[in-house]
């Protein structure tokens, strides 16, 4: 539900909230909490609509849903501290399984320095689980931030889930690494400090693919974002650049950079991160997105909805 | 699944987390933020599990779902502050139905000085709700606190939902009061200050029924708890004891308060309140929980686990 049809229905709940409600309607809260500015983000995944049985091991769903949480937290460059975890499990499900997918959650959160804080856990007949993630930030980098000038760069190599989910679905079992990267998304949570340390404007995860994304950033810059699709990094699982414009769940991070932020930016980022930051186009004036290929606009890939 | 089994799955996993887990393992995770004290909880409902389509409004839904949350919060004596909602909703489901439920849990957020602050929204074959909610608690009282010669009040007067819930079940509709009460559940957390304020040592609140929670209140402070079955209060529709002693999700307090701690404690609580204070036992040396009438034990309600 991550179309145009999601994004209609949360701007019309924000409209009936009215002052009952205070969010920005950002991916990820970020409020006062007792003097502290606080980011927290709530991430629920549905058995049967975000994966299906015998996809992922449990411990593996529990990393996945976490980090789905956990990402939202690197979009804003908040530094994660803990997760509550609500579970809506079968009663057929062993309390192994449950206990492993909630050790899922606990690796992924220690991997960014957070712990496990509590959660919820009921009877439900399919598997949810809702990760919620809380952290502090004290300098937010948001995804409304990016100025005429600025360049387009994406952490990551792009198309892995996608690739993945469709090798499942046409009931095969996908190549290790593309598998990998949908049962073991990284929240980039060191790369997004770091990045806002070098002074990035604007910052989104790329959480609905590439296209949406970056979509999402031009709108809320109330610019253009320009992306050259030959530049767009494909995952070694992936040989079309279409996978890669459209694939969600990347986790990956687009962020708004001022021109010429530093020498070797990307063998820096490589060295720290070991993992690659690639510049794939411009913020420029006007409004939505433009993806173009040796200086001409194509068109964006089926399924796209504009801004 | 508030019985024995959960408990024993949720111990399961937070052995099983190790040192990924810091939480306590009550309702409410109580955490240091950047230097503040937090207090977050998660509540989840399924449709078909905890409701059935058809009983409540969607309004009502929401509210209903806020309260559970922010229960939490009133049960360590937590100032509410905001909350987060993860939904799934079925694509059935009309847009303004979703946005009355929102409605609904910014209606009791904000009736307890809380705001809607963001959530997630995805697609889901039924209808569930999470609510996650967030305070400020600068000196929580918890479970564990009673002590030898307290006395055990609570709040309110017992049995509504669970009368609610027997009237729907039998396929007749519910006395307004009793209907109410499982609607509109008032999160008490004013009363849980004032009861922190005049030196309450152990509070809980009544999601899985005054036999159960007392239980839980006996067994975290490593005493007894002793309930005069017939100083119980039974709400209005409500005609027998044992489902007052067992009806869940009441949100009313059960708390321990030193011996004579004020004169009227019961009619000033009225007058700042407007809702009842009913001494019905006392904490004594040893374990568990037992029931008495007229000085003898007496055997409790069927479906009790022993604590």
């Amino acid at each position: 539900m991550a179309d145009g049809a999601e994004f209609e229905k949360i701007r019309a709940i924000w409209r009936a909230l009215g002052e009952r409600g205070t969010g920005g309607g950002d991916d990820c809260a970020i409020v006062e909490l007792g003097g502290v500015m606080v980011a927290l983000s709530s991430d629920m995944a549905v058995e049967g609509i975000h994966f299906r049985p015998g996809w992922l091991e449990p411990r593996e769903l529990g990393w996945r849903a976490g980090a789905a949480a956990l990402s939202d937290l690197a979009a804003v460059a908040a530094e994660p501290r803990g997760v509550l975890v609500s579970l809506a499990v079968s009663p057929q499900w062993p309390d192994e399984s449950v206990a492993e997918l909630m050790v899922g959650v606990g690796d992924v959160a220690a991997s960014v320095g957070a712990s496990v804080w509590g959660g919820d856990l009921v009877r439900g007949d399919r598997l949810v689980v809702d990760v919620l993630v809380a952290g502090v930030v004290a300098e937010p980098v948001l995804r409304r931030g990016a100025r005429v000038g600025d360049e387009l760069w994406v952490t990551g190599r792009l198309g892995g889930p996608a690739r993945a989910i469709a090798v499942w679905e046409a009931g095969s079992e996908p190549e290790r690494t593309a598998r990998e990267r949908f049962a073991h998304p990284e929240p980039r949570v060191a790369a997004a400090i770091w990045l806002r340390d070098r002074g990035a404007t604007a910052l989104i995860d790329l959480s609905d693919g590439l296209v949406q994304d970056a979509g999402q950033l031009a709108a809320a810059s109330g610019l253009c974002c320009v992306i050259d699709v030959d530049s767009v990094p494909l995952h070694c699982s992936v040989a079309d650049f279409e996978t890669a414009l459209v694939s969600g769940e990347e986790f990956e991070l687009l962020v708004a950079l001022p021109a010429a932020t530093e020498p070797e930016l990307a063998r820096r980022f490589w060295d720290e991160h070991a993992l690659e930051l690639t510049r794939i186009g411009d913020v420029v004036s006007g409004s939505g997105l433009v993806l173009q290929r040796q200086g001409e606009p194509v068109a964006p890939p089926p399924g796209f909805s504009h801004f």
